[in-house]
């Protein structure tokens, strides 16, 4: 079977994006997939609606203000221009019948792509495991994406 | 024989000169060698004396002067300071007798690359096939990406 | 053997970060590793106390004076905030009993990790080999890379 690993890194709309896409067309056919959510890439599956389960440290209250919590306030890499950029494209995106990033995540877990978080870097950013979305299936290390990445067709960093 | 495989996704002056000096080297040697250009890598195979076929709406034209039209227009990712570090970077290159983008293309063309382009991101950013430099090959869904990807050596993120 | 060929392009705190802890990691179980250092991310193997040997020219000097010298002086790739970001993220990675870079280096040269250094940018930006930590094993061109990259199980560009 065709394997693909895919370390989300940046917590970019427009990169985000691509890596959903190219997830869920690998396990549409037929691969099995990998997502690895580290550093700002794990503000993709932070949960807008949820609240941390411990109180938290003020260094870790702000990083938690100033990263955007969850795909409804990701921007784009480019090209933001004070949120004018990430509308439009949002816009084109619509009219071009492409799914907003909700609807990607849905689709990809439907497909079985595997949600993994590297508690490492959620735990320097001072999240916390009950602020993610329900997708996400587990939290892990570097060898545990090490081990989904042996023998794989397709290893990307986004 | 070898196999590699690389999502041009970045339109930036360094980042595009990365995945074609590996894509020439690669071919060079016998690989088979797949550039894949999405998002604002599409910028790079834009052909500055060409002309969109159909009308644009608005809000094409605007993402169409807002990106660069072709790689003479490309900037560095960083340090890019209103212009200058790209000239000076530019200005390196060329003492160091290492070849420009445009010919860097052409190089790659002659080793057999193949140039995909993505075709939901050049709808979603309102280009049109016409506007693409000949050495562009077809324009491909994510389902062509992951064929080429298939066994690959080599696959990249750029 | 499994096999790991990584790209260091960028010479950010954070995806330098993203880069050693993979490669490492993958080391500490076996793994024959190379990191690729090549365009910014060459900023990361500078040494602060070094000196080149021949003299520069004034662009080369000035290139030299722009980029960061050595893993000290990397800043985030998001939100550095004239670099209270870095500050708070090297804090944080402290309290996490997180290595610093500099760690990290030492680390992965212990586990046999290879440090190349891509020649080309090298010589575009005025960089000369005594300038480089002692980790650097060697200065070579895309086809040593590509020679480490074939067959590889996970390949990327950071």
């Amino acid at each position: 079977m065709s394997k693909a690993s895919i370390v989300m890194f940046s917590g970019d709309l427009d990169k985000a994006l691509a890596g959903l896409v190219i997830a869920s067309g690998a396990a549409a056919s037929g691969w099995e997939v990998t997502l690895f959510f580290t550093f700002w890439g794990i503000n993709i599956v932070r949960d807008e609606n949820k609240q941390p389960a411990k109180p938290k440290t003020m260094i870790e209250k702000m990083f938690g203000w100033m990263m955007p919590k969850g795909v409804n306030k990701l921007k784009l890499s480019k090209m933001n221009m004070g949120g004018m950029g990430t509308s439009m494209m949002k816009k084109r995106m619509a009219v071009k019948k492409v799914k907003n990033l909700q609807g990607m995540i849905k689709d990809a877990k439907e497909l079985d792509v595997k949600f993994l978080v590297c508690d490492m870097s959620m735990d320097i950013m001072g999240l916390q495991k009950e602020e993610f979305i329900d997708e996400v299936d587990e939290l892990v290390g570097v060898g545990t994406y090490l081990k989904e990445s042996k023998g794989a067709d397709l290893t990307l960093y986004i």
